[in-house]
């Protein structure tokens, strides 16, 4: 199975910025770990800072892999061109966030991706990837009809 | 590691309910799988109907579990008292939707519960109580303060 | 045709409470006349002050039942889980209200269970439930589809 | 008893007019049923697309008749005017919706005309027309204070 | 000086409809008393129940008369038509309301008319029409710009 | 093809009225260039300022025309009556506003008539109407599924 | 009859601030007029910019004068105190605005006063005053009841 | 005089949960130094989780105590119920609250039961209880009209 | 202990203004029982209908006493000023309302003041000014961390 | 006559994506007809999923071309960056949306960009872009003041 | 250059009141180093903890300095009396707030002054009255208009 | 000290665009004359049309400069992607407008990252920029505490 896995705006300074909220991991060193862990798998990972530059790898990715694992970050709750690009596709999505959106601003409680996401998992860490990588070798997730 | 699925009102009839919502699946037979794919871990379930209970259900396993799955169904929205249980507990909470609340009424779009609990996993069916036990099995995760 | 008439919380003290509003009967008093009225009709009656038996009541009605008269009292505006439970069933449920809720506080005009019901009959005083076993006699309404 | 019925906007319309949501009889045969139905009441009909003639109708039957059913259709949501005649009367007003408004737009589910009328029955079909004038038949309702 | 009165919904009632918010006098003994009062203007009357109707009275004496008063009534609250035939008008127009709107219903408190009227006159009795006929003889008015 | 042009309240004033934001035709000047433009089409045209006689003329345009070209002017916002009109017709209608209405109050920015019209024109001058009738000559459009 | 007319924040400066809105004439000059005109009357004026100050005026006035004219300008929108005060009085008070508010900010749209005063005259310019004096010497308006 | 203390949800963990907010006594080592400190009334206390059990123990409390000192937790927010039974009786209810609830989140400053109580007492810790007592020893509050 | 007692606008009034809500009693009487019932505490009272003097005297008993009882009245729901000198004072403040506010009109049932308090008491009437003395008296309550 | 017409996120899916809403015409194919049936006119097409990117076509082609039509897609409703770039614009802007906004999410059915557009055709599905270039057709579009 | 800084209340106990968020450092002490900061101006000051003499305040400078500097304080949020005053003025007016307003509560948000005043220093601690004095040093800045 | 100027969206056209509201000179003559007066600090600008340019560069220069003035211009109010990015940073940020945004559309009134920056200078013009450049010349700025 293909995963791609696709970050959202300053995630590339995960383990870096406000390390109380995000932790001190960046994403890439999470990510080998990952590979490693589901060797079953193909993950591939992308960041984009851009809306539509991860507007375009949701189409991208669309058209290659079995399933997507979004974080969208801050794009969740500000752009509705990738929440667009997810109801388009034909693969399920799998929303991830790191943190508990629900203990923070209140502006970061609602997400455009979500009603367009198979479903979601906030707060969990970085363990929301693995369990979203868990969840597409559950059965018959890629059937689930949107 | 002992783990309690507490879930909440009418998710006795689960399988018998709104089966395009919910699946034909009862939670007896899912749970019984649960075990079966988890034997390292103790699992223990219950479900309510009333509030009461249910928060007596939380002060219960909160003094004997190591960590809580809690699907509050319709108390997720309504009830301060099941929140407010949650809050008091010294063990992590993972919070559980069967379906994708993001797709239904809007009451359904705002729980009191999940600014208490660790994180939250939602619309992800029954699949959504196994990868909160496999969360409780990766590493940090009973640390987590709240 | 066997109708079970589920009443909520505090109308245990019909005839009691607030008689300006409610009016001086207590609720057995007019069910002893209603049974005499329409002895064409089984009716049976159950009054519970906790949101978690008046599920269980709706649980078990809905399985016995031809249709169910409803009148949440104060869980109309504050209980998902009894409109949940009112989704779940498979014949038709009438909610009744014996006051004019839209001259009373506002809180009192949005009903969970309305959407879920198959009509409402509010502000006619006791009549009202009398006036569901007539519709619930009248040609077509058990078809009616939810 | 004389019992008028005024109908609103775009009821002439019925039978034809979205049959999924208000049925294929047109409200004339449903009318001549009524009349052989309740044979000891004196039951007129009127119908009017035009905000002041409903208002000049409530005004007329004010005087003339013993109790009012009205559906005032779109203007429930929309005339304060219509709304005010209905507080003018003194006669008891019950008001009438076909369908069941709580499953439809956010805008159909608040009337201005609820707080003045007696009383109110939605979402029981044509039934309702029957219902209300059941209830005119049934002790202390015409002297039910406003 | 010629200066229309319109009168909107329901207040051809006047001195019958709950007095104790109108008064007991009718409209037209208050307008002889008003004729006498000031013999120096030519006042002429019109009520309209139907809001095209009192659209169509705006717009005839719009061309005829050197001022208008209006009571719009319930179509305050809700006409944006009457609102507009105000705004088209070339002559002043003085806004009236017998009652004190802002000790009644929260939906009275808003009136379509008032931005596009010269002023308004609100809970002074039917003295209010006094009041707009002797402004109309004040220096200034009908020139006041729109 | 038959086309029927409604126009709601105070367009009748058209040419005179605020003429810095409707401009100084009159429609009968516009409605004569418009049907030697488009000799092909059987146009007629029809102006209301009631609101149940904008409800009458779409009942009875609607059984005689191939399609409507409707500018409801201030019923778009405050006549769910018009709207319910719109909504029970089977031949497509196209809601044309003038002026721009999204630079105006804020109570003209909301139509109820658009969620039933098969699509709207606004703030394109009088040039709306002919785009209009220009879009019930191309491929489709008196096809399309409501 | 003894009249008191209080005046709000600013308006010392009538006839220099904003003449757009306001007018050129200050209200000193304005106020002799008004007395020549009322000889019949004793009329006395007294304005303050603090809140505290024109509660006191109102507390004095209200056991000296026959009624009370005053126009709270900013405090309309901003004091309970000032409204208080108003309630706390046993003589009517006319409510007067200069400019017409509904033409301006939205918060000057809602007066925390009007619900206690008689009445309100708004936007028909120093005039409103002169209409006040009027208003209290016609029959029965010292009398109305609060 | 016999008082009757009632506990709402989670209040049998006073001591232990979130001793920041709430302190480190339990309610009942709390209780004894209440009996001890107020021999001449005679007290009575009744914690409930279950919302149906809080409005028995109302109903039941209500034929019995003089007075009843009511913290309601988390349903003060959530129960109308709770608040409805408050209303049917016929003795004062002191509302009381630990923590000063302004502080806290939003969804926690509003009560539905504040209105048909008494008064209210809040965030004056433990002391709030001892308060309540006092004030049903003090002249004319059995009185007090609701 | 010396505690200051300040009363805001209004207040000066009480046992005239409005004695159904106040009651009959003026402040000075009594205050006078008041220092009588608690000789062992130094009782100071001050008044003020202006704004800016409540804050002179909030910083000026908040260096001079030991508590400070308000009663911001009006000021409660409009003053910033007066919660922020309530803010900047390091003494415990406890807030007082005579009448119950949630009974009330909607803008009477949020207070600035309330958050930066200590504790809240309200609808007791005058004795709620003597809980707050008694609560003065308790052990802990100065020093109660802000 | 250059006309550009400049489309925002995801519609290079156009034909692709939710047909049942967009239907299955990709916009090249569509566009060369338009080429066809407009050879008076040059027209461009430019489509861009990034917002910066669409800001500087919009830029770019304000510089070049004689009119746009600019289908904003989800930046419609998010991006105040493009409608600043079109309020920028010297030449006149037609906002163009291929489906019924209205029957679709809430958070659709606002614009940004109306506001300083021309005019809006939204609904009227591929034709859109046909009405906008007969509009510049038509006299005196171009000179329509912003 | 006469620059008159008018401080609203509370501001008499920067350095004292809540350090952690305005500083230790008194106005009088700030306002020293400033006037030596900058001898090319006029500089004075002024702190009132009363509306009414702010008002007056700003009236007064008003006809003598050529620029004010205005810190609010509390009146930002609550006087729409200051906000006047400041829009009757004739000099510019600069609006400084010493801590980030949008890091507090969400009632300390919006400032009816601002949209009369030039301009906003929010957050920039004591230097934003500096970079007030710098800016009325900066050309054409005593010439912009209002 | 290294003070990077980053500007957002449509920036560029500074000097052509809407000069009424943002002057006639562009930003670059703007810069030059900025850099001549500060000799003493290096600064260095750069202007994205796009969201997630703007991330990389305040990512960018936070790593390089020593402090930060950003004018997020349209980004301010819709971009929580921008805000994260000042969230990150471990320099000071001020942010500037050059207009008064308090004069304009309410979507102009709220911005995101205003809470992240350490200030904000609003409506003084291109001056802003000069003031900001200041205020890190001032002493302790740059140790301001996030």
């Amino acid at each position: 199975m293909t995963l791609a896995i696709l970050n959202g705006p300053n995630l590339n300074l995960l383990g870096e910025r406000e390390p109380s909220i995000y932790g001190r991991q960046s994403f890439d060193q999470y990510f080998s770990r990952l590979c490693e862990r589901y060797p079953q798998h193909q993950l591939v990972q992308q960041q984009e800072n851009e809306e539509g530059k991860l507007v375009a790898a949701l189409q991208h990715w669309g058209g290659k892999a079995d399933g997507i694992i979004l974080n969208p970050a801050a794009f969740s709750h500000t752009s509705i061109a990738v929440a667009d690009a997810v109801a388009a596709l034909k693969i399920p999505v799998v929303e991830v966030h790191i943190s508990n959106l629900y203990r923070r601003e209140g502006f970061r409680q609602q997400s455009y991706v979500s009603a367009y996401a198979a479903g979601l998992i906030s707060g969990l860490g970085l363990h929301g990837y693995a369990l979203a990588v868990e969840w597409f070798g559950m059965p018959g997730t890629t059937a689930i009809p949107d």
